[in-house]
């Protein structure tokens, strides 16, 4: 190449690089951007585009995104997304976590006890009919209108089993869309490298860059007991990126608070994050002490300790957010200045104004049952499957026989399928675990609410946290996943008639977890719902309709395109290849790569890619959702965040806030070099 | 009684009770109150009473207060104060923790491995020397100057090994005081009770009330091997306390950030607490698990978490004080009010205006280096008792031949006799718990610095953190106390020319660990004392000197009363009894009485005292201090605070804060009808 015309080339590049700093934004597919893309890279994609990418994307209900990638139902996703499955799937003798996974046939392929895939089909305005429901109203009769509307639009859309209808609240009220999904239950899995290699760098290299992982699975969809054919699946791209390529992400980002109040913001700041990061600090140690107590103890806790490990990082990086930098400062200006915008608009000043004191109102009761609401309501479930599946029990008898739009939000006709497939699922309890898990719990439900709280004397009466676990896990036929199937199969009738220990014990809870929950319900959300709808609107009449609303853990689009970026003076390259993998490893514990790869050394090409950073706006749940190119066709699979993109929960630094894939080109070398997973190579690359 | 003087003296005691709120200050024995005390109480302890208090009260180096009680050199001071004595001297056969400790006879009295204690005798101002030592210095050459002047006037009043000098910054530079003690390094233990009854509620009561503790332990200082016959003691008070009660509490406050601005209070809040938080959130876990994998480990790790979670329970209380009411605000409005009163005096306005953006500066760096400051200089040795003497030796080696200004603080003369015991100490090193702390360690240094971290590098290398802890705690002899006092006894010379790999390994940690400490002492805290001088001297001329410095783990009487608080809207009784203890137990630990207590019940008299809260203003460090009555007689000893005593580290909340005591009439009866320990009560009620 003429070196002059080269150097011109790398002047675009670089310049392009800095100009492509800024591209903030989890967009839904009905309010795509195009004209703003276009004016930046010049290019948007078009309609035809834009269905293909929606309806090769796959959501994965337990918290992930994913993608079809052939015609035969096959869905790429995160080694970390299919990391329950696998760890559900095996037993003493067969760990998938630590050996990988391959179905070498069809045959092999084994279904996933607990993974629910939804694909949106349909997105439908019911902003009005929501707003016809709840006018007027206030606190629990807002949270009742707003359920029971809810329900009944969701119903009326819940048509058959496969189809999950949830309406979705954007912008915090702002909006509410009807989504309307295709359910698929019948996931089996086909790939899954060794843990090592899918996190190697563990806990020190998560969220951050440059990273050399292999944090892949691929799962297939079945129906009616064959896999699916998929009109729309993500071609894999034949070679790799390049700093500058246009990125698409297309999955689901699970929650920003982006257009919270200061108030909100203060409370996650000072409350709720301190709590869940301290708490989870400890979590953390009690598992990784207990996983050295044997290798089936280190088994069956690893992927807790691994859930626990990542949340709690993204909890810290959350929090810098809010105590470094401006990003406090610069919502206290905005919010001020905005407000000040409302006041002067009469009509505005008379509707909304009283909207930033109603939520900080909301909040501060907030504060006060933020602990109790955490540890009696929230955690427990996530801590035990087996109270969960107790405390599931109970309430669902309770529950059944009320009309829809009156149940618990998980006991809809829409939502309860997902937690049914959890309730039956097979997946096996580990009762060592449980037991130290439950006394720990216990333990720290004692020390928050306090020796003599009264909610703590109902549920452990004089006997000792350790106590207490014991004889909840001993004495229940719960783990009996069989059993758990009779029981919602006989309804109400028999699961009141059942009795054990454990959901005794779940029934002592059920009231006063029910009683924080509804005051949270009815006093904190539904009064932060109905305002932060009034701010959302006076932003609409003051601002237009150009803006992306919070993530909801629905279907977003970003764009982007590959590229580094600076790190304390330095800079960071964007991709990373094979080679600089085998330089990054120690051989030592999480920085050891898998005998599979030392063997593979020499044949795989050291200059393939392997990871790379684009600028796309993502955050948690975005988690298996493909990059896609230009042409429509995969070139990625998102797996991480740098660190400061973990902030975006609360705001989009442009300059380093970066998404982290494995590249598709990595993950073709790597099933053909090092797993010769000839078969799968076959169906993604024809 | 007549009924109607019954009413009006219980009517005089509400009264009393509600004008008892305000009893903030942490007063120097130079500079007591005596006229704002006679205002409010009618009455005031003369020069006499001040003299007997401050001679009979002792300081424990290693972080803790206590009192001279009998003239034979008995010492009353804190079960958990003596609780790493207690542990020291245990071992498998005899758990002096779980079981307690009497000495029947004086032979049986045994020494304690680290325990140093300091009588306060004399106090001179040094203000003029040190500000001429240090005038117009700043920053490295601040810090120098000031070392330097500090260890001459130390040295020249240290004339004997066991006299103890020590400048005092009080008023953050504002005066510097010379603090003379008598240093006495054999001290014996005499009694303690079961760790179950000195801690009776354990965590779950930690820093509340109502309280039922027996946290109590005698030990006895000895002078060439004699008991010592001390003319300043307090005697014993024969009667329990009662509401209204007259109360001092002369003892050690460790420190206390009050004059802090700001932004101190803000990088306390965003930074230091919260890391600190979730680094010990987390060690917690590991040692509670640690301590279930056999008696062994549960004995051997049962101090190191009492201490995290006492430590944890503090931070909690700290931060919520920062994040929970007015303090913030409060402090920013002072501040500024303050700073505009600096501003509009014209002589102030030149001299100090710039202090608080310099504090702003240095703090702004302290965040920068916080995390690599604790996790390679503070921590470690604090965590391992093993690392601390590899560390602690191969210092002493390089800073032994320096000028005594010019050592790190620790090893200045007056300094270095404590830390010289604790190196020699013949306590039990555990090495399964060394080694789960190390690698904790490595793993969280290496986590929170980051992988490819220079320093991180050096010292891990590419082994894992449990590789390196293996290594250095099987590879060392330093394990053995005989060794390091020979190490100690040779001098540079014999240490350097000593190898294994702990020690090889605190020779790479130094040179990391003392430039980050060098880069704080220069840069961080040297501004500070600076610029914390000029706001303190600029307080001075506007307010006299009226106030009472920050807490500095140096000798300060608060003075008070017994007194109840309010708490979520119900009145908190002042004083419990044993007959309440009875009722507070459950059978299960932590709320299980000793055996001994169980079969005394019958015997002991229910209606004795056994705790109180009063209003004096103590914090950590405070621990085992006494509570003085009007006559000058020993009525309690303090153990605790409540919880809302904690923002006392900021903030003084005068309505809610208390000091929490085991009343000695309590300690009488327990040593009388629990334990038997009839030498003891001879001694102390004669």
């Amino acid at each position: 190449m003429h070196k002059t015309l080269r150097a011109v080339l790398l002047l675009i590049g670089m310049s392009f690089a800095i100009s492509a700093l800024a591209d903030e934004g989890m967009w839904t597919f009905d309010n795509f951007p195009a004209a703003k893309m276009r004016a930046k890279y010049g290019w948007a994609p078009d309609a035809a585009w834009l269905k293909h990418a929606q309806l090769s994307s796959i959501r994965l209900a337990q918290g992930c995104s994913a993608s079809l990638v052939s015609p035969d139902g096959l869905v790429m996703t995160n080694h970390h997304c299919a990391r329950e499955c696998l760890s559900d799937l095996a037993d003493a003798k067969h760990d998938y976590i630590a050996k990988g996974f391959y179905a070498a046939t069809g045959a092999d392929e084994k279904r996933c006890p607990e993974l629910e895939a939804n694909q949106l089909v349909e997105i439908t305005d019911v902003t009005k009919q929501m707003e016809a429901a709840t006018a007027g109203k206030s606190d629990r009769a807002f949270h009742e209108a707003e359920r029971t509307a809810i329900a009944k639009i969701e119903s009326a859309c819940g048509t058959a089993a496969d189809v999950r209808c949830q309406v979705v609240t954007l912008y915090h009220g702002g909006v509410y869309d009807l989504y309307k999904y295709k359910r698929y239950q019948d996931i089996r899995v086909v790939f899954a490298p060794e843990e090592i290699a899918a996190f190697f760098g563990g806990d020190p290299d998560n969220f951050t860059f440059p990273r050399f992982d292999l944090d892949t699975a691929f799962v297939r969809i079945y129906e009616q007991g064959k896999p699916l054919h998929a009109d729309n699946y993500l071609k894999f791209a034949t070679r790799g990126v390049k700093e500058g390529d246009i990125a698409f992400t297309s999955g689901n980002p699970g929650a920003t608070e982006r257009e919270d109040t200061l108030a909100q913001l203060e409370y996650q700041r000072d409350v709720a994050q301190p709590f869940i990061l301290n708490l989870y600090s400890e979590l953390r140690g009690v598992l990784t002490e207990f996983g050295t107590k044997g290798p089936e103890e280190a088994r069956t806790s690893n992927t807790m300790r691994f859930l626990v490990e990542n949340s709690l990082k993204a909890y810290k990086g959350r929090q810098l957010a809010l105590v470094q930098g401006s990003l406090m400062a610069d919502k206290a200006r905005a919010e001020a200045a905005f407000r000040k915008r409302v006041m002067a608009d009469p009509k505005l000043a008379a509707a909304d104004s009283g909207a930033w004191n109603a939520v900080a109102t909301a909040v501060s009761h907030g504060r006060d049952i933020f602990v109790r609401n955490s540890m009696l309501e929230r955690i427990p479930p996530r801590l035990s499957p087996l109270l969960g599946h107790a405390v599931a029990l109970n309430r669902y008898a309770a529950e059944i026989g009320k009309p829809d739009g009156q149940r618990l939000e998980e006991f809809s006709d829409a939502n309860f399928p997902a937690l049914k497939l959890q309730i039956t699922s097979p997946a096996p309890i580990h009762a060592k675990l449980e037991k130290t898990i439950l006394a720990w719990w216990l333990t720290k439900l004692r020390e928050n609410l306090g020796t003599s709280d009264g909610d703590v004397r109902k549920l452990m009466g004089k006997r000792s946290p350790e106590e207490i676990a014991a004889a909840l896990v001993d004495g229940t036929k719960l783990t009996d996943a069989k059993l758990r199937a009779r029981l919602l199969t006989g309804g109400a009738k028999a699961i009141n008639a059942y009795h054990d220990p454990l959901i005794d014990f779940a029934r002592v809870l059920d009231p006063l977890a029910r009683a924080v929950r509804t005051d949270y319900e009815d006093n904190v959300k539904a009064v932060i719902t109905k305002n932060a709808a009034l701010i959302a609107k006076a932003r609409f009449v003051l601002e237009g309709k150009n803006a992306y609303p919070d993530a909801t853990f629905t279907l977003r689009l970003s764009y982007g395109a590959v590229a580094g970026y600076q790190e304390n003076g330095h800079a960071v390259a964007p991709v990373t290849n094979f080679a600089e993998a085998y330089a990054h490893a120690t051989g030592r514990d999480p920085f050891k790569l898998p005998d599979s790869w030392i063997k593979a050394e020499k044949t795989v090409n050291p200059d393939t890619n392997l990871d790379f950073a684009s600028t796309n706006d993502i955050i948690g749940g975005n988690s298996g959702s493909p990059v896609i190119g230009r042409n429509g066709e995969a070139i990625g699979l998102i797996f991480d965040g740098n660190i400061q993109s973990l902030g975006g929960d609360f705001g989009f630094d442009a300059s380093v806030n970066r998404a982290v894939a494995v590249d598709v080109s990595g993950i073709t070398e790597a099933l053909k070099s090092i797993y010769h997973a000839d078969r799968l190579v076959k169906e993604l690359t024809p």
